[in-house]
């Protein structure tokens, strides 16, 4: 049963604790997460991707083990198992990252044995954006829907998507990677070297991209004087666009059309009820829900326009930590996520 | 239950033979379909929508009456119901067409509640599309699959969707609208207005709409040479681009990379197992498979390219009518269908 999860209704779910790492291209995060979603004995560190990929997972195992004894220590339930959420592509199956522009140098890395044998305990590994809709379908701001489309707005682009009331994976794990869709098909490469993707346009990386051109070509005063001892990263062309320069603006505006953009395209294609927008941009631009649905009414068929809600994240930073809880839980009872996979 | 196909078992089929009928923007074709895939008595006419809504379903009914006449003079299987094709968007429970661009005026109309009354069979709607990949995902090119996309290349272009094993229709029917995914922000506008869509740049209609441009603009030499005496359509600007003419041949190449696109984001969103190509130019282009390929390769993440199996249809034109022989049957006895919607 490749594909899909174990099909425990919702309301059965009897969780056990889990350790919840979360692996990004900045921070290692790692929390103990408790049936009550309270997410404690937290640990975050620098991910340092650069230092190659046998220091970052030092560095992860270290901070497992850190959470694991600090739970214990508080007299909080032993964890069952580990869920790690990082960006993709991955296999889930086999615990193993395939290959992600995110981090330099990752490519066919069986995560989960390794922090599995270093810590003690079974470890499943799933696409930080698979975990995110877990968590906001299972508990958030999605629960109860049957088709949902979570989107994350950060460094990247990225996505994860229940259908007809069940996670889509796909057959490599790969499914809801939509950032990764075309919007302009001669626009400029994503971190991948493809033209064109939503990525490359409104990631925070793009969002940087531009900014920095601007300041090159002499185009943005404001973000020149902002930026005279700071480098130019997303949150510095937002504000320079916040304190009224024009050029910035109106990068944040591109960035915005191919969000929506794509998320118009996915209301065609998918016909959701619910998209839920996350990620460090997507919980803080206030903006960024109407522009989104003033794309969605331009692009998409009144139908499915009006059917979808546009939700913010009810977890912001916890979402992939809460998502792994019902993640792990299932897991350890589903034959296709059986160790001899690992 | 709303958004899925009752989930009986594909071995389980113990089809009945239906009264099958498509139509279309330019024709109506209605047919006898039986258990064994034989389709007979087949009745075409012209659709003419120009004459109005109800000269259309006069004419609908009246295919579907003689088609029956037929099939009991032949001795065939009187028909246990009737499955229509249409496009879309419309409401598969209810049998309305919602309204759709390839149809004028048709907006609202209960098109199974009149054809089910004047024929006196129980009647059942779906888009063309949806029948289509129901065909090829039960018996067809894309039999034994669990993730799958048909893709229409036509006067327009569409789709329709099998996710993790079942068909995906959405809440309001409408999923799999494929050719209305945004592929070019700023592109040319679609026959709804909205701009950039797959559609726009990759359908029939826009393969004819830049000819009437070149050729206007003096730009199309072998067009010209052709269209003397014949009024442009996509089939024309393929023949002149067949015979030497550069400009047509680049309006091909530009609409073979913008399905592409539309594929590629398909595959990265979706991470499908097969993509089968259908359609009157989807069918009849032999270039098209290898440039679809070469863009889901420039487009894609490596892991869902590698995956995913480019299929041309296995039934043709008949793909739609074969595809309703599966629906009316499981309709007939899941209650979301009940003929109290109608």
């Amino acid at each position: 049963m490749l594909g899909r999860y174990n099909e425990r209704p919702v309301d059965e779910v009897a969780d056990q604790s889990i350790l919840a790492i979360d692996l990004g291209g900045t921070q290692i995060r790692a929390a103990h997460v408790s049936p009550d979603l309270t997410v404690s004995c937290r640990r975050a560190l620098e991910t340092h991707d650069e230092e190659g990929v046998e220091a970052v997972i030092d560095r992860i195992c270290a901070a497992a083990r850190a959470v694991r004894e600090d739970a214990q220590r508080a007299g909080l339930a032993d964890p069952v198992g580990i869920g790690i959420s990082s960006p993709g592509p991955l296999d889930p199956w086999r615990g193993v990252i395939l290959a992600t522009p995110n981090l330099a140098g990752w490519v066919n890395i069986p995560l989960a044995a390794r922090v599995e044998e270093a810590v003690g305990l079974p470890a499943y590994l799933e696409r930080d954006t698979n975990a995110a809709v877990m968590g906001e379908w299972r508990y958030g701001a999605a629960k109860g829907a049957d088709d949902v489309i979570y989107v994350t707005i950060s460094t990247g682009v990225g996505g994860g998507l229940v259908l007809d009331g069940r996670p889509l994976i796909g057959k490599d794990g790969t499914a809801g990677e939509i950032g990764h869709m075309t919007v302009d098909i001669d626009g400029p490469l994503c971190g991948d070297g493809q033209p064109g993707h939503a990525e490359a346009i409104g990631s925070g990386r793009a969002i940087a991209r531009e900014g920095r051109a601007l300041l090159k070509r002499g185009e943005a005063p404001g973000l020149a004087a902002l930026a005279a001892d700071a480098e130019v990263d997303a949150e510095l062309v937002a504000r320079a666009a916040d304190a009224g320069d024009a050029a910035c603006q109106r990068v944040l505006d591109s960035a915005w059309v191919a969000i929506g953009a794509m998320c118009a395209s996915l209301v065609n294609a998918l016909n959701p009820e619910v998209i839920v927008l996350g990620g460090s941009i997507g919980c803080n631009r206030p903006e960024l829900p109407s522009a989104i649905r003033a794309e969605i009414d331009r692009r998409a068929f009144p139908a499915p326009a009006q059917r979808v809600r546009l939700e913010m994240t009810q977890f912001a930073g916890d979402v992939s930590l809460i998502g792994l809880l019902p993640i792990v839980n299932e897991r350890m009872t589903d034959p296709s996520y059986a160790k001899e996979h690992a």
